[in-house]
């Protein structure tokens, strides 16, 4: 059971995390011999996970049927936490989206992916999926424009390089209908007390709620400005840290 | 190196967890030594948790120090992707955020907490703090003990049982600076389609902006819609899932 490679690689963890992710929206509730195919392990070794997760208060066990609890959101939020940005950032996100009427985010870059860390809606727009954690393509978003445009020359795509160095210059990114038809967003970079882009915060809007000019003359001013204040808070809460 | 009993309990999985919650905001990047003393592991231990956390694309290494990645969200959000519930709750709770023009939430019980899976800030109250995750005593939260009063009366305790007997006959709960003072908040429960209640919603407000006439008279009506139109929208998507 459960071998363990000589080598630096904990195999087990590895599986465990792999059971971990193997609940979702259509397989909220699983019984042993769902979740040992779904994971491709044995049902003894699937069980021996199940067992662990229930002792440590991660996993619910109804009869046959297996799910997460809420405790396991404490495994994702220790990054949150770690971060803190989240929480600095907040009050200001909520004040810029009453300002403007507008709903207004915070996110990192992972790989070729931003992650939502802060979010505030305000109205029903089209992606009201939108919550902590969830994942797009970074080309295609004005945040994740504004993080690629941080990174060095030599990792930005071809195809974007002239984009990217224009973000990198002015200091914004605007993104009209890229990543959806009628979906206007504008990003600015928050820069740690090091001066390096750890995340960026956006205002993503609606064609009709708002005209470029209106983003541009209104949105980006307040944007900027919002920017500045978290940097600001982030300076004087930890000095020493991102 | 990683015993593992021969029970059924999967301790290196365990331990590996642990690695991941060591991290918080006192401690968002560590040297393997702060982290071996953290954890109680041996630095050769830890160093191996690390090494597959930083495999699996968990974990980032600069020089010595190791932190999380965004992508740990993903384990949490495992359970919320899961739940299924935040996503259809959350347009509901935004007009209900938008009518009122105050904070709405929603969250489940987890032992003798609530947990937030989904929120709405309108404003900066004093709760700035609050986010997916966070996590408040059930007993003195509206929502704690809409959730509570669900229970069975056995496990109700002694101190709560006429508020929760109360709380049970009326289908809503009302909590007035009992968790802070000058912060008010009404909850209502949400029940899955085979009746059980399986979270809770509520809009929360302060004594300055919402007096306990008009939590009852306007907040309460509107609240209780809003949790039918959830309730209804949860039999449609998925008419044999909570």
């Amino acid at each position: 059971m459960d071998p363990e490679p000589s080598g630096q690689y904990v195999q087990s963890f590895a599986r465990g995390l792999a059971v971990i992710r193997a609940f979702d929206a259509d397989s909220p509730r699983m019984t042993l011999s769902e979740l040992a195919a779904r994971t491709d392990l044995t049902r003894a070794t699937a069980r021996r996970f199940l067992l662990t997760l229930a002792e440590l208060g991660y996993v619910a066990i109804e009869g046959k049927h297996f799910s997460l609890t809420p405790r396991v959101l404490e495994l994702g939020f220790s990054y949150l936490s770690a971060l803190s940005l989240p929480e600095i950032a907040q009050p200001h996100l909520e004040a810029l989206s009453r300002e403007l009427n507008e709903s207004t985010s915070a996110s990192v870059l992972d790989g070729d992916s931003i992650v939502y860390i802060a979010r505030v809606p305000t109205r029903r727009i089209m992606n009201v999926g939108i919550t902590i954690g969830t994942r797009f393509p970074a080309d295609v978003t004005s945040m994740g424009r504004v993080l690629l445009a941080a990174q060095p020359e030599t990792l930005w795509p071809d195809a974007l390089r002239q984009v990217l160095a224009e973000v990198r210059a002015q200091g914004w990114a605007l993104v009209d209908q890229e990543l959806e038809v009628g979906l206007r967003s504008i990003a600015a970079p928050l820069h740690s007390p090091d001066g390096s882009v750890t995340a960026a915060i956006n205002v993503s809007s609606t064609t009709s709620s708002a005209s470029l000019e209106r983003i541009r003359d209104e949105f980006r001013p307040a944007l900027l400005r919002t920017a500045a204040l978290i940097e600001q808070a982030l300076r004087q809460v930890r000095p020493g840290r991102a």
